[in-house]
């Protein structure tokens, strides 16, 4: 099956009509490593499915520095949320970390999806608390761990990222310098 | 128009008959003042709609340091929602700051209604897209800006509660120390 089928079957159910009506809204790309799918200021039109590859949501702050606040292996979902549901312009970057298949759903086409298709409000519903959940948990971690708890949680997270990513990418993600993250290693 | 009438018809438009039963699996509970709602390896069951007065959500660390995660003001919705949507037990303490009164839509009651009534899942949908846009937004607020602009950030989402909750509270959600706070805002 389909992985973005796959994905929607966990938790509703589409008639064979109902699943080619889905997937004639979706729009497929191949994009290379390192491209830039979305940067900040940009208004977030589309939820992207992961289909392979990987990408990284990440902010820059006024230094200049990176601070990577999501990762997108296969099977999962990504889009600067923020300004996919206002309407608003982002201040995410998203980028791919590998060659990668992506499968866009623009917000208009999602929304013509609920007029016609209205048990996928269910399913994007479940979507959206899903993401809220790792948010807030997110938000709870990087107030109440430490770093070397914080790497755990990323490990339970994304297993299969742990030997795929640049280190420098998991220090940023668990808010410690490449420096720190592999003095942080070389002790555990 | 009963505030969480008000509420929901910002998103969905429902029927007399439809407001009666949405009601009727809304249960109603008048809160004192720091009392808890829920604290840590509770289950949360419910959806908390504050009707009068305001809550608190907050974490323990291990060094018994309380963190403000976040308030809920008279309009606004609070819940562990790691809890509520996993079932799983929780990390968030909810806690009244002042004589409240509460609407509870427990999750059961929730899944009910969504089988009445499916709207309330494009309503359930948006709330959620709500709270995550929010949570991303702190995210990336802890992530880049400092604790001058996080204030300035707190006083635009809570304007109300600027003068009515404790520094200490404002301090703990803008993630200071009391102190730092108190000097920060003879500073500014």
């Amino acid at each position: 099956m389909e992985a973005l089928l796959a994905n929607i079957s966990r938790y509703i159910t589409l008639t064979p009509g109902e699943t080619e009506r889905f997937f004639s809204l979706v729009e497929e790309k191949k994009i290379r490593k390192k491209q830039l799918l979305l940067q900040d200021g940009d208004i977030c039109k589309h939820s992207i499915f992961v289909k392979q590859g990987c990408l990284r949501g990440y902010t820059i702050d006024k230094q200049g520095t990176e601070h990577n606040i999501t990762f997108a292996p296969a099977g999962w979902w990504i889009a600067d949320l923020y300004s996919l549901f206002t309407g608003k312009p982002g201040q995410l970057f998203i980028e791919t970390t590998s060659d990668s298949v992506v499968q866009l759903l623009s917000r208009e086409k999602q929304e013509q999806l609920f007029q016609e298709i209205p048990k996928f409000e269910r399913f994007f519903r479940i979507l959206t608390e899903n993401a809220l959940v790792s948010n807030q948990q997110r938000v709870i971690d990087n107030l109440s761990l430490s770093a070397q708890e914080r790497y755990l949680k990323f490990c339970e997270r994304y297993p299969s990222l742990i030997n795929e990513l640049p280190q420098k990418h998991i220090a940023s993600f668990i808010g410690v310098t490449p420096e720190f993250f592999s003095k942080m290693l070389s002790k555990s």
